[in-house]
């Protein structure tokens, strides 16, 4: 038998690079401008969701036009519920019945949903065109313009199907969160006080003192949440791009938040979720003897501050968050993760090394049954 | 007004590897060993098409199995009408109901149409997947495996939705070539031949004299095939992934074999089409003066050995066909782009810089006439 020709094939991937995240109010005035510097391209399909586009569309897309550039605008319904494959393969055909080449660009202007969906379509249109995001809610704003993550739900789950894909730019002007319904708004606070709670406790106590010129949405002070939050959120990425080591700790709270989002199907906003699954898992880092204590303490007055709930606004069914935390994707042979506190500020490693913990069943069960009650304990 | 707040974000992409390439006649055996150690996984998706899962997918899922691995053979309907979001939608879908979770990999085995779908869909689960890449055919085994391109068809083109995502491995075992419908063998005859044809006259002249131990699919002749074709299609590709440069002279016979593609309604095979088409765009180069004289006629040859035609099987009309040539995505402000011959072996960088010509209209419309008629001439 003949030895193996091993040939081996080094092709550099398709063009990803850094890219910036501008944060100024009024920004959105320059997006013409600065989308074609950062991501110049022959025609430019601008994503909106109905109800950004019923106030930004038209304004959007003239001011595009006047600078001389091809811009359509496409409308997607509002809603997790349309962050599907449908919707993808919809603004795709589109784009294609507008004869968009390769050489085009995509605008994703709205929350989560839209530069998700708008994101995968940027990454598979003809194996990937360029992408401009403009987050509308503070959630967006601080967590989804981080990453390069895109995708869409299907029936199975969340982000089941997708692709990294870098933006060229992200815009972000904190003034549109004056003139769009604010549903998220509270969910952006709920991961600016996760933020501090795990990297940095001065920032922590600056969004505490500064609740009500951010509940006033006042810009400096949106200003200076939403570049903080992204700094944050951006060198803990960029530490651990896979997600096999330190990233996990962004997933403070969202062990029992996620289980609490699936109790309520879904009907609990977001925010609600985290903010309740951070004291939980607070208490529950205290109960362990892994987080100082008086931390859930802390994290309760700043989001009672901020008018967030600190307790599953629903009730909720111990046992039931309990086997829903076995099938999450963060669990490992279904034994629950947990990313915890050593104290404000600070993320714990794990004593086995890592950054996710496990804690004894009957400690879980005890802790999680007093926050599912509401508890002042806990 | 606050001046911008800019943060640089600088995330590295998900991983994107350089892979190997191994050719060797009974490679097949190994896939177990070697997809475990090229792509570890706690369970491998085996995606065929039924025409190859009929010859080979229980044997390659009991090899998989009795390794320790856990395998599921994920058989899709063969042929291109089939590579579509659907197809891809529907192996995703699979994989979800089988629980398959981020630690799984995909396994490829097939022919170009295969490797595209299944590429994809490894692509964009939970935002990609490792894949190893099995071809079947000889054009999947020189071209596909080399890029990593992965994508689906649209109702409004070929390839209109995809990614890039390298595989981790592409075993390639000649020997599926003697037991598997070979419709596609002339099509990788023809690529062979180009190879030469742009990058290597030792090769082009090989690849003649050694015509009938290749069409008698005799191992030695077809790994060295395999592997020089694979040896210069990367060494182009790596000089220039992002397709902006040399890499066009790829396209040498694609102009004209394309548009013969189109106006057959891809009823004719993509191999005579190239064929065809070759000898078509060398004729165009001389009568460019662009082309040594008998370039042509070295061509005619070699496909005349291999049994490959050297014009179009079907009539063919010059108007229609410079009609399409003016949508094809390598035109430019509809003008005909091609990538010519200065000599066998060496391609012709244009006058003007890059890679690709543009030919007088008189020129191209004589020149086609008379190859559309098959005249000897051309």
């Amino acid at each position: 038998m003949s030895s193996d020709e091993v040939l081996r094939v080094d092709v550099p991937p398709p063009e990803l690079r850094p890219y910036e995240i501008r944060v100024r109010a009024g920004i959105l005035d320059e997006l013409p401008a600065r989308a074609a510097a950062a991501a110049p391209a022959a025609a430019y399909a601008v994503v909106m969701p109905d109800d950004v586009a019923a106030l930004y569309g038209e304004r959007v897309r003239d001011a595009l036009n006047q600078a001389g550039l091809r811009a359509e605008l496409l409308v997607i319904p509002a809603g997790e519920a349309h962050k599907t494959r449908a919707t993808w393969a919809a603004v795709t055909d589109r784009m294609l019945a507008l004869r968009f080449g390769r050489d085009s660009a995509v605008i994703a202007i709205g929350g989560g949903v839209t530069g998700d969906v708008a994101g995968f379509v940027a990454a598979t249109y003809m194996r990937g065109v360029p992408c401009v995001q403009v987050p509308t809610t503070l959630l967006a704003m601080i967590d989804a313009s981080v990453g390069g993550k895109t995708g869409v739900d299907t029936d199975a789950g969340k982000n089941l199907v997708g692709a990294f894909h870098s933006p060229r730019l992200v815009l972000v002007d904190p003034l549109v969160l004056r003139t769009l319904p604010q549903a998220e708004l509270r969910a952006g606070m709920a991961e600016a006080v996760k933020h501090g709670a795990i990297a940095d406790e001065a920032y922590f106590a600056w969004i505490t003192s500064h609740a009500d010129s951010l509940l006033a949405l006042e810009a400096e002070s949106l200003e200076h949440l939403i570049s903080r939050s992204v700094e944050l959120k951006a060198g803990i990425a960029a530490e651990d791009p896979y997600e096999r080591g330190r990233r996990a700790i962004l997933n403070f709270g969202h062990t029992v938040g996620h289980a609490l989002e699936l109790q309520a199907g879904y009907a609990m906003p977001h925010g609600f979720a985290v903010a309740a699954g951070m004291v939980a898992e607070a208490a529950l880092g205290e109960a362990a003897g892994v987080t100082e204590g008086g931390t859930r303490a802390r994290i309760v007055d700043a989001l009672q501050a901020l008018g967030l709930p600190s307790a599953s606004p629903v009730p909720a069914d111990a046992t039931a968050l309990i086997a829903a935390m076995r099938l999450d994707k963060k669990a490992r042979a279904a034994e629950p993760r947990f990313a915890l506190l050593e104290r404000i500020g600070q993320a714990a490693a794990a004593p086995a090394g890592g950054w996710t913990h496990t804690v004894a069943a009957d400690v879980l069960e005890r802790t999680l049954t007093q926050a599912a009650e509401g508890d002042p304990v806990v």
